[in-house]
This record gives C-alpha cells, sequence and structure tokens, in this order.
C-alpha cells in the first residue's frame, strides 16, 4: 500500500528514522543499560524491534502494559514505574509468566504488593518532581518495611521529569546530577543492584543510574526536538486536506488525534492556528488543494500514540508495515 | 459492582445528572430540533437514550460514528457534519442502510459525494469559524453545482463556534445572530428545508436554526459549566489516589485519560498542580490517604471520552450499567 491510499487521520512512523533512533540509543547505552519505557508507544511490535536491538527488559507505566508484554513474550524483566494498590491487578501481575518489578512507595503500596504475591520491589524515591516517590531519607526504612514483608527489594527508582525537557543542555546536566545525588543517597540505605532513573532527555547525561527508562527516543516529538539530541522526529500524523479557503486551509487531524498538553502540532511550511476535535487550521506558505497531504508533527508523542489503534511503517511512500498499538487502556 | 470496586481510572457519569439533562434539552429542543452530536460521546448506549427522547437524526463528525449508528439501527436520518474526499470512505456511507446526508463546501467535496453514490448534502458554510466551509456567498453556486451532479441539497448547516464558548451570555447571543444571519443569507440562495446550526452554548438562544447540533450537554464539562447553562456535570474521571506526601497528593488520570487541550480537570475539594501521563498531582484541602478514590472534572468532554473504551453509568454509589464508547477512531 501507499501512503496516499491510507485512511486518515493516520500515525505514521518513518521506518529509517526509528531504526535510527533505536541504533542511536542501542549504542549509547547497549543492553540492560537501557530500559526502554513502553508508556510512549503502547506497541509490542515496537517493542520487540527495541529487544532486538539488545533491550530485553522494559518500563511500564501501567498494568495493561505489563500484562500485554508477558503475553508477547517480552516478560524476561518487567519494572512497573508506577504504584497501583488494586489488589485484583497486583494479584493478576504477580500471575503472569513473567518476572515482575514493582514500585513502591509508602506502607500501603508495600503491604499491598505483598499480599497480593508479588515477589520484587524498587523504591520510588522523590528526586525533585513532585509526583511519586518517598523522601530519600525515608527509603532505607521503606525498603527495611518491604524485607520484613518478604519482598525482594531490588534496589531504588527517581525520575528526574522536572528536569528532562529543559532545553538548556547545562542545566539539564545540573538538574540531573542533583537529583541524581538525591537517588544515590537513598540508593546507599537501601541497597540492592538497580538505580533506575532517566528519560529520553537525559539518557546521554545520567551518568549515576544503572540503567535509562528512556521512551519517547524511539519516535520523538516537537518537545523533545528542542533539545537537540542525536535523535530524529520518526512519528507524524498523516492528515488529508479536506477544506481549503482564502486565508487557511483545513486537514482531518485534530483534538481527538494528538495530544494537546504541550501545545498545537506542528506543520513544516505552514503556521498552525489552531486545532478542534477533528480538523486542524493552517495557514501554509504554498497554497494546497482539497484531497492533498499533510504529515503534522505531534508535540508530545505518548497521549498522541494512545489515541490510536495502529502505527503505519512508512519508507518512503511506502506503508511497509502495520502496528496494533496494543497496550492502550489501563 | 460498587463505584469502590471499578478498576481506576475510569469515565463514570452520573445517572441522575445525564437524564436531568437529556430531559433538559428535550424539552428545551423536542424531537427534530435537536440533532445531537455523537461526537462528544461515541457512544451507540448514549445515542438510543437520546433517541429514546424523542431526537431520532444525529450529527456525526467522523465516518465510523455514521457507521456505527447505523450498525446499531439508529440510521433514521444521519448527518456527516464535515468533509470527506476520501472515495472508500464515502462508498461505505453510500451503501449503509441509513438515511446519510454530508457536509460539502467545495467542488471537490461535491464530485467525491456524487461519484460515491451518494445522494443527499447541506451546504456547509462558513459563519465566522475559521474551519470548514464555503463564503455564505458561494453557497448559491455549490448548492446548483451539486444539484447538476444528482445530488439532492437538503439546505445549509454552519457552526458558529467562535461562540458558543463565550461566558457572556449578551455577547454570545449576539455573536450567534451574527453568524445565524450569515448563514440565513446563504440559505436563501441555497433553498431546502434544513438549517442546521449550534452547539451546546447556543442551544438557547439559537432562534434561527431549524435543527441544533448539540452534543456536550449529555455529559458536560468544566469550560462549558462556566456558561452557567441549567445543565449539570454529568461527567466525572474517578481515580484512586497512590501516593500521598507532605505537600501534594497524586491520582492515577492523567494526560491520557483526560483532553487536555481547555487546560487542567477540576478536582473539587483541591488545587490541581499538574498532569503527567498517568498522574495528577494536587493539593487537597483535606488529607487523603493511598487508596482513597477523588473524581476529576474534565475540562473538555469531547477528547476526554475519546481516550477511553467505557463509561460506567453510577446512581449514588452503584454501577448501574457500562456502556462501550463503540464509536472511537475513525
Amino acid at each position: 500500500m501507499n501512503l496516499a491510499e491510507l485512511q486518515t487521520p493516520a500515525l505514521v512512523v518513518d521506518a529509517e528514522r526509528l531504526e535510527a533512533n533505536l541504533l542511536a540509543m542501542s549504542t549509547a547505552l547497549p543492553g540492560a543499560r537501557l530500559r526502554p519505557h513502553v508508556k510512549a508507544h503502547k506497541c509490542t511490535a515496537l517493542a520487540r524491534r527495541q529487544a532486538e536491538k539488545g533491550h530485553r527488559s522494559f518500563t511500564c507505566a501501567t498494568v495493561r502494559e505489563m500484562v500485554g508484554l508477558a503475553e508477547a513474550g517480552l516478560g524476561e524483566d518487567l519494572l512497573l514505574a508506577n504504584e497501583v494498590v488494586d489488589p485484583a491487578r497486583l494479584r493478576a501481575l504477580a500471575e503472569l509468566d513473567a518476572r515482575v518489578t514493582v514500585a513502591v512507595d509508602s506502607e500501603e503500596t508495600i503491604v499491598a504488593a505483598a499480599r497480593a504475591g508479588l515477589r520484587e520491589v524498587l523504591v520510588d524515591v522523590n528526586v525533585g518532581l513532585p509526583r511519586c516517590g518517598c523522601m530519600p531519607d525515608d527509603a532505607p526504612r521503606l525498603a527495611d518495611r518491604a524485607r520484613k514483608e518478604g519482598l525482594e527489594v531490588r534496589g531504588v527508582m527517581g525520575y528526574e521529569g522536572h528536569v528532562v525537557g529543559n532545553p538548556d543542555r547545562a542545566a539539564r546536566e545540573k538538574g540531573c546530577e542533583e537529583s541524581m545525588t538525591k537517588l544515590l543517597e537513598a540508593h546507599a540505605g537501601v541497597g540492592g543492584d538497580v538505580i533506575s532513573a532517566g528519560g529520553t532527555g537525559t539518557y546521554d547525561c545520567n551518568r549515576w543510574a544503572t540503567e535509562i527508562q528512556a521512551g519517547s527516543y524511539a519516535l520523538m516529538d516537537t518537545a523533545y526536538d528542542k533539545l537537540e539530541l542525536p535523535l530524529q522526529q520518526a512519528l507524524s500524523l498523516w492528515c488529508t486536506v479536506i477544506s481549503v479557503a482564502e486565508k487557511f486551509t483545513v486537514a482531518d487531524g485534530g483534538l481527538k488525534s494528538l495530544g494537546m498538553d504541550h501545545g498545537d502540532p506542528t506543520l513544516p511550511g505552514a503556521r498552525v492556528w489552531f486545532c478542534s476535535d477533528e480538523h486542524v487550521t493552517f495557514a501554509p506558505e504554498e497554497p494546497l488543494r482539497v484531497g492533498d497531504h499533510v504529515r503534522l508533527i505531534p508535540a508530545h508523542v505518548d497521549p498522541t500514540v494512545a489515541y490510536h489503534e495502529k502505527l503505519h511503517l512508512v519508507s518512503g511512500e511506502r506503508v511497509v508495515d502495520v502496528w496494533d498499538v496494543d497496550l492502550r487502556g489501563w
């Protein structure tokens, strides 16, 4: 099939750019040095590509991502880098044919994990991002508590999410070091082999973590593109021009096909005015006609992919593969 | 099942409030005076409730919504209020066991509709929102063109989307009148029985349209709530508290369960700090504990619902029904 025949809007992945991104990352962080975060793509076919590049441990944000990877035979070492207290869902994780580790940051999450029959945990540490994670100096106490519940504490994790998007590289590196100082302080009192942290924005400067949880690197978006990393925009939304007025043009991608928390998508050669549910209104530099196609670059890859059922792998004008976004939902 | 047993995050619909909203609207705009827009809920079960209230004609934004309603037996009078030029998709519409009308605003869309075997169209008119729609004075020419192609022109449509969200009621009414003046001007030269326009924000002041395309009224969101309409917030995102720190608390709803183009969700009794992919960080007025539940009110109903597989209908603490969001995608 050719790109022009695709039903729109369609998420399109440039096969060569994806391959280049996977290769760049597996060269920088070979094997277990990278624990790819699947939340960015929610696609077992893409996770399999990452495994083929040598990364056989994965990071997940949801139970469904964990279950899906295990069922796809990718369950060698799965980390749920998020807190869950639902007993039924934790039991489902414990019953997977996979090595399962979950993040804990409180007595409640430790007790819930132990009661559900889970065996391995990481202590999740707040390293500056106001989200989950205990205070660094509370981590040893929680590790002891987990061990008393019979859990194996593999180490610590802490995500410097307040730092990864800083376009000033020096500030990003400094922020990363400050966060990792906290994480290492926690790790000193917790023990274990694993210090899990990082993301696409800090993969090449976080030298303290034993493994990096980058996910967006495979597909990229306009937010991460500002960091000038050696990674390329591989994801775009393929749209059809459906209406042409004197001062603006309209295509069929919008709020239900694009994550909008980082703002409007980008359209090379045009100025985007705004998005509606199923439309983007823009002013192109060169006139377009009804039926022409355009490629929007999403501002934020993760919530964009979560709207779609398929990723269309494209080489030039040819659609070479279609992958299910099979890890959506919770 | 009780609300407390729901897997989170879960979209929850207050059954009494939904019923009150449906009743308020069917009283204000009985029968064919309302053509409910299903894009807001993407749910044939909810559309069926609207049909039971007397509205048997529907508005859709996507081909999949049209096909889904037809297959659910709700195809008495379906309007695709959007431009489509894909021949295969238009043929699929022409083959539905349903009365199908599509919007056209250009020669290209007229020719595509005629070639696909479609029979009825509305001329889509730009009434001030820079999106689809021809200029009002071009509408008669396009109507003639459509008739030459053998199409039945049922009338005009024009959405005053730049007006519907204005919280100043007088300004909203004035803007609506200006838009409808343009639409009536177009209609005078086009003919036909149908003047289709409006939305939840103008349903009670647009007295020029023969039918109103409101959709959000059934579930509502914080954006429309600012208009002080006699409609109630019926939709919320039911979340579990997963982490509690000294200054903030974290629950498991985020960017992948909430449309974010209108900003952060609202949490009564708390100040929302920010959302991440699967988290919301907030400062509650009263302390919460891990495992407690909270209800986020989405800022924008349409792109929120599009992330979810199910709507859970709730009466008090009881889950009384579960509806598939079966019209997602395109």
